[in-house]
């Protein structure tokens, strides 16, 4: 992982404003770098047009260690990053996005796995089987984001993910890659599976 | 606010127009200033591609104070602007755009509210509440733009809004907010909520 | 109109390109000149990246009157445009594209005219009634394209067409108008009411 | 066919994966040079961005002649596109991308031919006829890409497919041409043909 990873994140984040997925300042991306730290978007800025100072850099343990300027404020959702950060030691980078898809699979189930089509496409998340059967992890969707954060903890220190995606109910998708390449690509090919599931379950097929 | 908003019009009408929702010069935006007179977008224009020409500023009582050339009119539906900044004093900027999904959504009920679903994104209109329970206002849609204006400001005159936005059935949502900003996302915000409800809708979720 | 509406054909087809109307060299577009011909797209051209040697020159009678080289050889539609200029003089513009929403619209009735929505968008089309009331002329695909002309012809001659767009089964829709921009708008306006009558018949409202 | 396709197909992978058929590193284009051998990208590369040592070259035995660099491996799905040259000669183009409406349709048949509605747009696939009754070729996915190229081999020295464009399920389109703009139109107009399916299935038109 290169030393500053924000041109990196300015440009995912205009790409995926783009597609829909980070509307009305929605959502945040985060990447890691050498010291353990990880620098976040901040709070309430529109992720078409960011800028390198519209991030804040957070230590590993929470703490704000770097920030352009006092105006800026950390994501709310900056302890759900740390959390994934501090699971997946090999994370380098945590992508938060809010596609209307996400928000709809997210409704097929009771349950606290949701069963993925068997798609070529899963190859792209890391599923090399046939015919796979593949399961992503839901979590309920809280307004105090530090107790969907402690869900994940718990969760995952139980249960290894089958791939690094995993939904919130009613808000959006989260995946997490050794690269802010491959976490962009698992955001794309997360969006496109659900989308096909949104239309596969309008059909019935 | 800054003088003269009319750049940051055109910008947000043409994101507006690529978006779908002020196709065949539907649609207008407008922007207060200093001294209590708003910017409005002229009739007929095509909002992809407007120039400071093709606004008309509109003083407070509702006539025109100031128009580039003889050959604009003001929006048939200025008043429906008018009745927005005589409600909310604090309100800047009152964006009104003919996207297909606020249309279809304002056909969902009979009564005058509409129930929204508890997302994630009403955080970005201003719900901050655990599973939040928030509904819209709908009007009926009159080819006399003036009996619309009367029916808005006759019910918000007792019923004060939850969320910025209103529906006019058949015919687009109208979002008004104390910064152009923070009107564009209020239109971003609604239209992604109205996609999932129609989406949701077609698969009973 | 303009003596070369070249430029401005290029820039509705490449737009019309890429909203998904003019896909694998479908669909085209015409403009008439001050002696009557017409200005039309050449057969076979990618819709998006035309040049002005794409286009023929063809005469009120459908004789070639004007081409830029042998290779091009006028659409084979060009009788649908003919017609149309020759039942509505004041027609200075026709633009046929291949929207899918169109395709089907055109199924939701064995009538050969289908009823509209009322949304305010009709006003764009000329409409402007309290709860409208409007049907579009459906037309049966044929392989021969006179056929299709000549049903075109003779209906109109009898029956004055509510708005000035038209359907094909299976194939697409025409608007002519008197002016290059109000094509434009008209095309934009077609699709829109046709995508959300598929949304709602989807969602049965 | 000019000698060195890789542009043209740099362009067409990026308006492909624009379009969302190219997700995640998804999908693989190739093209025929004179001596018979073909370019082909080279397998996880993101399809929007690829430059020209993005490629190999792959003889008609399937073996590697040219690659720009070690790092690149060529797509694993290679043995289809030299399938699809060895039966067919004149094929100069072939583009294999992940739709999600050919994933969708892939699912409505369980025989291994989907018969096509009778579109207009049929004729840009070269089909002629009135009322024209088409089927595409389905194969069944496999984790091991020689058994589908084997499959396909199978079939279509006995079987002469009636359009340029054949599916596997669960997994994407393959088209071919005997140039890259054809191949690029049959591109197109299958997942024209996919989307007007998908949504006409949703309606039961």
């Amino acid at each position: 992982m290169k030393t500053d990873p924000r041109q990196t994140l300015i440009a995912a984040a205009r790409h995926f404003y783009q597609q829909g997925w980070m509307l009305g300042t929605a959502g945040n991306l985060s990447a890691k770098i050498n010291d353990g730290s990880f620098w976040i978007t901040a709070s309430g800025r529109n992720k078409g047009q960011l800028n390198s100072g519209d991030f804040i850099r957070i230590a590993a343990n929470g703490k704000v260690v770097e920030k352009p300027n006092c105006e800026v404020h950390p994501s709310a959702e900056t302890s759900i990053h740390q959390v994934i950060y501090s699971l997946f030691p090999q994370a380098q980078a945590c992508y938060h996005v809010h596609a209307i898809e996400a928000n709809l699979v997210s409704r097929f189930t009771d349950e606290d796995t949701l069963t993925l089509p068997p798609l070529e496409m899963l190859k792209g998340l890391g599923v090399r089987e046939e015919n796979p059967k593949v399961a992503i992890s839901l979590f309920a969707n809280h307004l105090d984001v530090l107790r969907i954060a402690g869900d994940i903890r718990k969760r995952f220190q139980t249960v290894t993910p089958s791939v690094n995606v995993l939904l919130i109910r009613d808000h959006g998708l989260t995946a997490w890659a050794s690269s802010t390449e491959e976490a962009f690509n698992y955001v794309e090919i997360a969006d496109y599976i659900f989308r096909y599931m949104v239309a596969a379950w309008k059909i019935s097929i």
